[in-house]
């Protein structure tokens, strides 16, 4: 039996979405794959707010938030966090030798814009990454405001890994002030992994065309050249998902529209908090809380692979806490094609399992 | 109308194995996800004819040599180049600050174990890069006779790059020598692209770890480590080229056979060769011809992109050269699924275009 998935990535895929994964093939070096690129380039910048270039990479999120970190700090970058994925982007920098400090929120805390000020009025850095949503925690953080902290810094480039919200929250790019901006298509952007993406400002190219040192596979001024001059990549791309790429951001521009997307994720996030706070409590603070992946304490010390075992027997799956939280909170994700029907299934599906008072 | 490809990659899928690209999504943690990769695993291990621990990654093949070069040169590589390929080896060097050498062989002529042999002797080296088959010009290479060479040098690893050649010609890893062995999935294997794997012995392994600096994302030793542990992937791995790849290994292993594909593939390089010898002239000496993609000379100074427009209105496309030899020379490939009467088709249509005597 098919499971569905409340795991924040993968996630469902629509049918006709899926059916796009089996596109026959082209060559990468054809018309039709520029074409495709074109296409991809033009709707994501609608979906991001931006005129940026838009770089695809083939590979996990995690491969785009290295090739950032990597290519973009020259001298130092302050890197903030507020859980496992923020973490990841400190390990990063160490594995590449690449200079960074890591300043960590307390559990359940936001990055906020006056601990990011304080860090770069030292003049250390100059790259800060943030993320926009934390898919350990289930917090969102306040990047409009870090953006407009880190706009007063000239030379500062600012790197958000918005990997599980993109698509699932608004993100305004370009006004936010936000250099790069990565994503990858097996969360909200409801496609299979496989595929990683990110938008790119052109101080950023710049600075990184300034580093040595910068790698081969993931150096995003390779890609950057090869998207400027032919639409194409330096290396064999995931024509698979592009073409469901292409045809999801149709659905997702044209079909539902970007701000009802935003405002369904919105609304299931709102049905899944007020049920969470009636039976558990929330891991993230009330001003921070994610729209897109719901983190809560076990407040009643259920267990949870017992839990889960039930709901896939009836067709259902959830996530355990991550990392350090990984026994005292779970998660559930409303990510991608959600609807409140299912959700509301998946809760009533819980609250018999666990004999929770309805 | 779609074009059949005979570019080297990527090649015409199998409909069916197109179609297991629309499998509904599976959670990356979840037992049938680890019981998908230890599938994948064993059915590799076959085709490889090795033991040694298979790796996946969501990247192209260049992803993975650069991985394979960075994690495992720790003095310094000996890079063997017969093309465009070999050379990129040398390039994702310099682009990490890897010490190396590149060792180009005359246009047409492969390494051999001889040049291998006169590198090694001098003890600079504890890394042998080499192409098995090079994509850009038509060469396979002696690498069993270049594994007996490395085998004398204890702590020479010896990395191959089969990217073009895996699935459609034998390489017997374990017995040959190789550390590790690449390929990407758009080749012989007869998949899209966006996945790679390779094959590591525990000896390259050790020597990665001994490390520092090895990247995040293509680090061997963590996608190892991972595997090892649980048989999944640190990040998010393409969940549908892994139920496509699991599937179409069946088709190459039990439906086909291996010993009937490698066998197909070298009549239908011979039914090519033949052609070419006949009207054009071959690129590579004929002690190194590929048995997968072949380059054809145009000794006639036909208009490459005339020819291939024209193929492209019956339904087919072939490549033009690469790199240096872009127009002098242009490529069939007969990869993956191509049968006798597929190739025979398209050097009807290229008799008739160009006016060739039958």
């Amino acid at each position: 039996m098919h499971k569905k998935l409340f795991i924040p990535g993968p996630v469902e895929v629509a049918p006709d979405v899926l059916a796009k994964m089996a596109t026959p093939m082209v060559g990468h070096r054809s018309q039709d794959a520029t074409a495709l690129q074109k296409s991809i380039s033009e709707k994501l910048q609608k979906l991001m707010f931006t005129e940026n270039t838009i770089l695809l990479s083939t590979s996990s999120g995690t491969g785009l938030m290295e090739a950032a970190i990597r290519c973009c700090t020259r001298k130092r970058a302050a890197v903030f966090s507020v859980g496992s994925f923020g973490d990841r982007w400190y390990e990063i920098a160490k594995f590449n030798n690449i200079e960074a400090d890591k300043f960590s929120s307390e559990p359940g805390q936001p990055t906020t814009p006056e601990m990011v000020e304080e860090a770069l009025k030292t003049g250390k850095y100059d790259v800060v990454t943030v993320q926009h949503n934390e898919t350990s925690s289930g917090i969102m953080n306040p990047v409009q405001a870090i953006g407009e902290v880190v706009k007063k810094y000239d030379d500062v480039l600012f790197l958000v890994d918005a990997v599980s919200s993109l698509g699932g929250a608004k993100i305004e790019v370009d006004a936010w002030g936000i250099d790069i901006c990565i994503t990858s298509t097996q969360k909200c952007l409801g496609l299979p992994p496989g595929l990683s993406l990110c938008s790119i400002s052109d101080r950023a190219y710049e600075a990184a065309k300034q580093k040595e040192f910068r790698g081969f596979y993931l150096d995003l001024v390779k890609l950057y050249d090869r998207v400027k001059k032919s639409h194409q990549y330096p290396s064999t791309p995931s024509l698979s998902h592009m073409f469901a790429l292409d045809y999801q951001l149709d659905r997702i521009i044209n079909e539902e529209g970007i701000e009802n997307r935003f405002d369904r994720h919105t609304k299931l996030a709102n049905i899944l908090r007020a049920w969470a706070e009636k039976h558990f409590s929330l891991f993230a603070a009330p001003e921070c809380r994610s729209n897109t992946v719901t983190c809560i304490n076990n407040t009643i010390n259920f267990d949870f692979a017992d839990l889960n075992k039930k709901l896939a027997e009836r067709g259902f799956t959830i996530s355990n806490g991550y990392g350090k939280f990984k026994d005292i909170t779970f998660r559930i994700a409303t990510m991608a094609e959600c609807k409140e029907k299912d959700l509301l299934e998946l809760l009533g599906a819980i609250d018999d399992i666990l004999g929770l008072e309805i």
